[in-house]
Formats: C-alpha cells, sequence, structure tokens
C-alpha cells in the first residue's frame, strides 16, 4: 500500500538527502509545481525535492520504495495531459529535475550529446549549434521545456517528419529505477541488438517505471540551406497532394509541412503582435513548408523552385509567398507557432491531439467538421498541425459570444464525437502529449485487454509497490 | 517445468490444428529446419509446424502454453547466432512461418505496407518496387530471409545509414502472446505516444516474447537519381573525415558509406566470378559511397561531384571510380556484398559483429588489430562494413597453410581479446546479427545485473511458463 500521509520524520529523512535548502516545504515555493498549462489539473503535495545529481535520485527513490511514498518526477512542468502533477490528496512528493542541468559532453566527430534531464530544450539546442551542430527537436514550449520531459513523453513538435520524434533523437540512457538502482544505459551507437529493448520502454512512459536522469542525443549536420514557403490551398485534399509531391520531389530535404486553416490566420493576425498574413487574399487553407539543403542556400532555393513549378503546374497552390530573408522565414514560422496562443482571446478552446494515417487526414477533417457542428452549430473549428505527420491538432472554438464556462462544460461531449472518428480511422486520441491523467481512462477503454494487460505487467514488474507517478498512463 | 518429451498424443493434437499436410514429423523433412549458416549448431526436433495464420499460430500456442510445450519460431532460417534452431534433447517443437506470406495491404497514398512475417524480404521490396516505392531494408539474404526474422532480430544492412534498421522501418505489429492472445497492434501512424512502447519490445526479442505474425512497414519514395563512387583511401582514419564530409555535403541524400581493406579486395577479386576492382592501383582501404537524389539523376551527380572536389581539395581521397551505368554501380556493391562470402575459399574464419560510436572505428581497428597480430601474428584480419553505423564485420581469415581446425578452436579466445576492446570503447558485441545462443552467456557476462535483471523480469512477465524460445537471448 502506498503511504498517503507522509510525517514530518520522513520529510526529514528526504530532505537529509538533497540538503535543507533543496527541499522545499514552503506553500508558496510549492506552488509552481503545482499547477499546469492548461489549468486543468490543481496538484496538492507536501515536498518538492531538486536532488542535484543521479546519486541524489537514487537514494530519494530507494527511500520512497522502502517506505511506499509516492514520487511525481517533474521536469519544465510543460506537459498537457497532467502527467507531471502530483494529485490532491495522495501525499505525492514531487522530485524536480532540474538540477541535472550538465551538459556531460559532446562528440563532434559522432555527432552526439550527453544531456542530464534537466537541461532545458533551448540550452540542448544552443549547445549543439554552439557545436555547428543541429539538435532538431522543437516545441513552442522550448524555452521551459526538459529532456527528461521531452523523452519521458516521447515529445514531437515541428521537425518530426525529417528528424523523426524524441524516441528517434535518443540513443541511450541513464535511469533510476524505482528501487533507486542506476541503469546505465548510455550508449552512444548506432547499432546494437544485445536483448530487449529497454530504452524505448522508458521512453514515453511518463515516468511511471523510473526517472531518466541522462541520455545520449543525436546531433545532425547544420543545413547550409533553408526555404521556407506559406502557400494557400483549396483544401486539405489539395493540402495532402502538394505534401505528396514535396514528399517525393525533396525527399529527407522536406524538413516541415505544416496545415493551417484560414481561421487559424485571422485568429493569429488579431491577436499575436506582429503577425501579418503574408498573402494579400485570403485562402481557404494554407500549407507552411520547409525545405532544407546540406550543400547550400542555392541548392534550398533551386529545390523549392522546382517544387513550385511541378505544383502550379498541378493547380495544387492558389498563390505563395516564399521567404526572402532569414527574418521572413520567422516571420511565416511565427504565424504557425503561435496559433496555440491565438486561439486564447477568442474564449474557451477545447483541444484534442490527434493523429490519423497521413493519408486520412483529410477524411479525417470533413467526417469530424460534419460531426462537431451537427452537436454544436456554431463551433468555430481551429484545426492545424503536422499535415506530414498526420498529426492534427483539433481544436474547437467556443461560438463567439457564448458563455465559456457552459462550452467548456462540453469538452468529454467533444473528445468523444471527435475520437470516434479518430478510432475509425485506425488513429491515436494522443499524437504527441501522451496519456497522463487526462487520457488514462480513456485509453483503457479504447485498447484491448490484451494490450492493457501488458502495460500493466510490465508497470508491475518494473515497479511492484507503484510508487512511481502513480495514477498516470496505467492505472496503479 | 517444461516437458521436454512430447508424446504421440500431443502431437496428434497439435498436428489438428494445422491439419496433417502442414505437420512435418519426417526426419529428412524436418532437417533443413536443424541446420544453420554457419554450421555452428545441430538442432533436434520432433515437429515443424507449419500453420496457415494468425489463427493458427493462436491455437498453436494455447496448446503449447497450457502443456508447457516450448516451441521455436522460425522464418527463413539465415540467422547467424543460432536463434532460430531448436536445441538438441529438449523436444522443442519449431513453428515456421512461412505460410504466412501475403502482403495483406499497400497504401500508396500512406507510403505503408502490412506484410505478414513469412514474406521473404525480395518479395517485399517488389511488392513496393511494383508500387512505385522502395522498402529500403537490403540484407545479402535477401533471397530467403522474412519479414519476421529480420523484425525479431532487428535486421540492419547496408540502408540503415538513410533509412534505420528494422526497428524504424516499422509502425505496428500484430503479436501472437505466448498464451495464444493475439495483440492486434498493426496501427499505420507516424505518431502515437498512447501508453508503453510494446512494439519495440518485440522488435529485437528474437522470438521469446511472443510471435510476430504481421506488421506494418513504412515505403519510401523512389529516389529518382543514384550515384556510387568507389574512392581508394589512407586509412580508417581518412574514410572516417570522408565520411564525415559526406554527411555534412551530402544531409540525408547520403544513403551508404561502407568501409573496405585491402585484402577484402583481394579476396573478392580472386574468388568470386565477374568481380574486378574498378581502380587499377591497390590501396589500402575502400569507401564505398552512396547518394541517392529525389529530384534526379543529374542533381545526384552533381552532388557526387561537389562531394569528389571537396575531398580531393582535402587529400582524403588516394583515387577514386564513379559508376556511369547502372551495371556498374551493381557491380560496385557485389564487390561488398560479395566479401563474406569471399572469405570462405581462404579457410577458417573467425567472425565478430561489432559497433563502436562512429568515431573511435579507426581507434577500434588500430587496437584489435594489435591485440589480435599479438596472439596470432599470421591472422589476416578482414574488417569491413558500415562505417556510417559504426558497426564493423571484424573477422578473422586463418594463416596460409595453416589448419582449419586448430585455427577455429581458437574462436572463443579471439572472440574475447576482440569484445574486450569493444567494450572499452563503448561498443556492443552484436550490432546486427543479435544473441541467440551464440552470445547468450556473453551478454550476461558484460551486462550489468540491473539491466539483466529488468530483461529477466520482462521474460517473466509475457512467458512465465519459458516456453517462447527457451535459452536464447536471456536464460529461462
Amino acid at each position: 500500500m502506498l503511504n498517503s500521509q507522509i510525517d514530518s520524520s520522513l520529510i526529514a529523512r528526504f530532505t537529509a538527502i538533497t540538503g535543507a535548502q533543496h527541499a522545499v516545504t514552503e506553500p508558496s515555493d510549492i506552488a509552481p509545481h503545482l499547477s499546469e498549462p492548461r489549468g486543468l489539473y490543481k496538484g496538492e503535495s507536501p515536498l518538492v525535492l531538486k536532488p542535484a545529481d543521479t546519486q541524489e535520485v537514487s537514494a530519494i527513490l530507494r527511500l520512497a520504495n522502502e517506505t511506499g511514498t509516492p514520487v511525481v518526477p517533474q521536469g519544465g512542468n510543460t506537459g498537457l495531459v497532467g502527467g507531471q502533477s502530483p494529485r490532491p490528496g495522495q501525499g505525492e512528493i514531487v522530485i524536480s529535475l532540474a538540477r541535472l542541468n550538465a551538459i556531460r559532453s559532446l562528440d563532434l566527430v559522432g555527432q552526439t550529446m550527453v544531456a542530464e534531464a534537466g537541461v532545458v530544450l533551448a540550452n540542448a539546442q544552443q549547445a549543439a549549434s554552439d557545436a555547428g551542430l543541429l539538435f532538431p527537436l522543437s516545441l513552442g514550449s522550448e524555452g521551459s521545456c526538459q529532456i527528461g520531459g521531452n523523452l519521458s513523453s516521447n515529445a514531437g513538435g515541428t521537425a518530426v517528419l525529417a528528424y523523426g520524434n524524441m524516441r528517434q533523437l535518443c540513443l541511450g540512457l541513464e535511469v533510476v529505477l524505482p528501487n533507486g538502482e542506476i541503469w546505465h544505459g548510455l550508449r552512444a551507437l548506432k547499432k546494437d541488438n544485445t536483448g530487449y529493448d529497454l530504452r524505448d520502454l522508458f521512453i514515453g512512459a511518463e515516468g511511471t517505471l523510473g526517472i531518466i536522469t541522462a541520455a545520449v542525443l543525436k546531433l545532425f549536420p547544420t543545413p547550409s540551406g533553408h526555404e521556407t514557403i506559406y502557400a494557400g490551398v483549396d483544401s486539405p485534399d489539395a493540402a495532402l497532394k502538394l505534401f505528396r509531391l514535396a514528399q517525393d520531389y525533396c525527399g529527407p530535404s522536406l524538413t516541415g509541412f505544416e496545415l493551417m486553416p484560414r481561421i487559424g490566420i485571422d485568429f493569429t493576425t488579431r491577436h499575436i503582435e506582429g503577425v501579418r498574413d503574408p498573402l494579400g487574399e485570403p485562402h481557404p487553407w494554407y500549407a507552411l513548408i520547409d525545405i532544407s539543403s546540406g550543400q547550400s542556400q542555392d541548392a534550398a532555393r533551386a529545390m523549392l523552385e522546382g517544387l513550385y513549378v511541378a505544383a502550379d503546374e498541378q493547380g495544387l497552390i492558389r498563390d505563395a509567398a516564399a521567404a526572402e530573408t532569414e527574418a521572413q522565414r520567422q516571420a511565416f514560422w511565427t504565424l504557425r507557432e503561435s496559433m496555440s496562443w491565438a486561439q486564447k482571446p477568442e474564449g474557451g478552446s477545447i483541444k484534442h491531439d490527434v493523429s490519423v494515417p497521413v493519408a486520412r487526414v483529410p477524411e479525417f477533417l470533413t467526417k469530424a467538421d460534419a460531426a462537431v457542428l451537427k452537436a454544436m452549430p456554431d463551433a468555430r473549428i481551429v484545426a492545424f498541425g503536422h499535415m506530414g505527420d498526420g498529426n492534427i491538432h483539433y481544436n474547437i472554438s467556443q461560438p463567439v459570444g457564448a458563455d465559456t464556462g457552459a462550452f467548456l462544460s462540453r469538452w468529454k461531449e467533444m473528445n468523444e464525437i471527435v475520437h470516434a472518428i479518430v478510432l475509425a480511422l485506425d488513429g491515436s486520441i494522443s499524437a504527441e502529449h501522451g496519456i497522463g491523467q487526462l487520457k488514462r481512462d480513456e485509453l483503457a477503454a479504447i485498447r484491448s485487454p490484451v494490450e492493457m494487460a501488458m502495460m500493466k505487467q510490465i508497470k508491475q514488474a518494473f515497479d511492484p509497490k507503484g510508487i512511481m507517478n502513480p495514477g498516470k498512463v496505467v492505472a496503479g
């Protein structure tokens, strides 16, 4: 049984591991660790521990395991499904990885980097860049999210199309297991077939099987040339055809393909300072296409021009603008990246983070729109995202003038409508944000008993006392 | 306890599942399932079952689990570590997946294919090619190895550099679990963060956790242009510099980078019919470099020429030949791909399938050569392979005129010498061939108790009776 009442003597034992200045008990100091970006969960915790290194994480878990004390690992606290939040009334201790923030090494020739869990993503990107290399993971929250959280949630973002998600960007891990033992798996090998794939079991496990303390990350050559084109298109179907053309024509030089609806451009230009629509006339949908070349800027430009000509011949593009400067390129991307935030001033927004096979994105949008508008005729659908990955952030903004509370009370109903269509198209109800608390019961409902049983067996084998981030992903 | 004495009534129960014509009991018909390519293991089995479909595989495992009957899944029987061989005296039933040989579907737009476990790799390549797409996995044994075996061993080959190994080429799986239950995980999604990564647990598990019956495989656009260059270089160090240059210059268009020693060229041109050295003068080492372009043959050629000029400026290349026709391209690759077989006529060969971080390949070769030649001064070292993956097939041919039996009796001694250097360089003792029987005890010796315990816990959770391919990877 878990111990949901931590007493002062136990707090003292935990505190002795990190030292008092790194054991937070003051409610006002704990508070930032309890809220989360969407305000869906309000956490509770008697203690936030900030260990200095892997050995201290190990000592904390050993003690937690011995005493049945539930723990919640936390990185930058930017997760969107409540995976990083301590649940109320459970006496869950938060373990912040923020102080494990060293880049332990960077191998220029092998193009790898060993980063600790608490390294902020932007700092990891910067360290790579300082060495003339690229760490491609790119997210809206990159200024505060951390590598450990990126790994535990198998983070995606806008560069997945070319470079893969976090799972593909990691070669090896160091993990503290629930009993405090340390797995030294920091291998930097591209090929290694020696037994079961333990690494991928921890990646995406949302801190329920152990605590990742460091990782070997893959780096890439920095492209010599970049081009970005913003194109107005008729429909998601035209965007899909354009994607296929771009994929064939550019091969792996196609490093981004995002889909955006007109309403998203309206919201963004209306609410985000400095953002303008690069095209004069409005279009129903837009594709934002990124091309990178290892050779030169000229080679990237030649590829872009060739793609434009081919797309124009096939009548796939209504109008397009190519970024002429790096500043313009950034401005095009700001349009896309601020689309999440631009929904806030329009009132409540019901979110979905779904994926379907790429070829079925247009079908998904047609069916989901019909079903949502049937249930809520004035809903404003803002569906955008990583078309090249089949990953759509299918968000629903409240009808103009509606009551936000009444609108948000229909969150679950809308989720059910949208997820039913996703599942009928063999899609995923959580493409990149994970399960956490938000989708735990839904996961159990949609997955087969066979699959849930396997997950529970793994949880039971790794964490028999159930101390690791309980109540997340699979039920304790 | 496993049942090592299968009686006639149990044989009859298994036979009833597949029908008598697909239940092989005649020793001469069983024989091909008992030998393996290197002749290291001579198997024994009372029964080879050839189920027609997933349901029959399920029925077989349900009965095996109920009766404690050990089973060995077998694909094309091309494995190099005895993973597919039934062990003598254990009463292990072979389950051949050969009849599950359908391509169930091929999605042109989504660029995926659902292939059953028994599809021969060359047939999967052909099915993709017939649809105008590419399935990039490429191995010497592609004419007989099967998709299920490729997945279970996480196969590598010559295209890993650009496309990844089998793990990266698979999106979803259908698996029969040891108790006969079927996991329907045939998802075709590029992003799906819904719980633990079960797929990657079965990939590379060598049939010890369940039987893969079908998979969703990723397909790719067929490149429009291909170029191959064969370059003589001074040393592995020069080859590494050339690799880095090619990686920077070509980015993901670099689709192959193989390293070969002069002695390998000597063996190949001497023993393989029709193979010639494309260069007039001999060089100490060679790099075989493959470039693909999604745009055109001209673009590939321009990239190749640019790379050549840059490499020449840096003095990295002694001499080079570019393939001028597709036939010449194939001839260059035959030189590389026949290097394994070309060692046979030279007598005994002691094999190593190792990897180190790419940047440490030259250091590995220097240290391993010194240690091997100290122990066996006349040994002929044939070290070649996938430089871009850090994966070297470090083979030792017997000294000229030596007794083959006496030479081969030193296999374990040589392994220990080479593997000690690999481990000191943070490398892997099995880069792509797996563990099987051959390296099972060595795995247990080199991995930490923490890591071995995790593997055993997983095995125990998935296969509590230990019926699945016992004695492979981890001890029962």
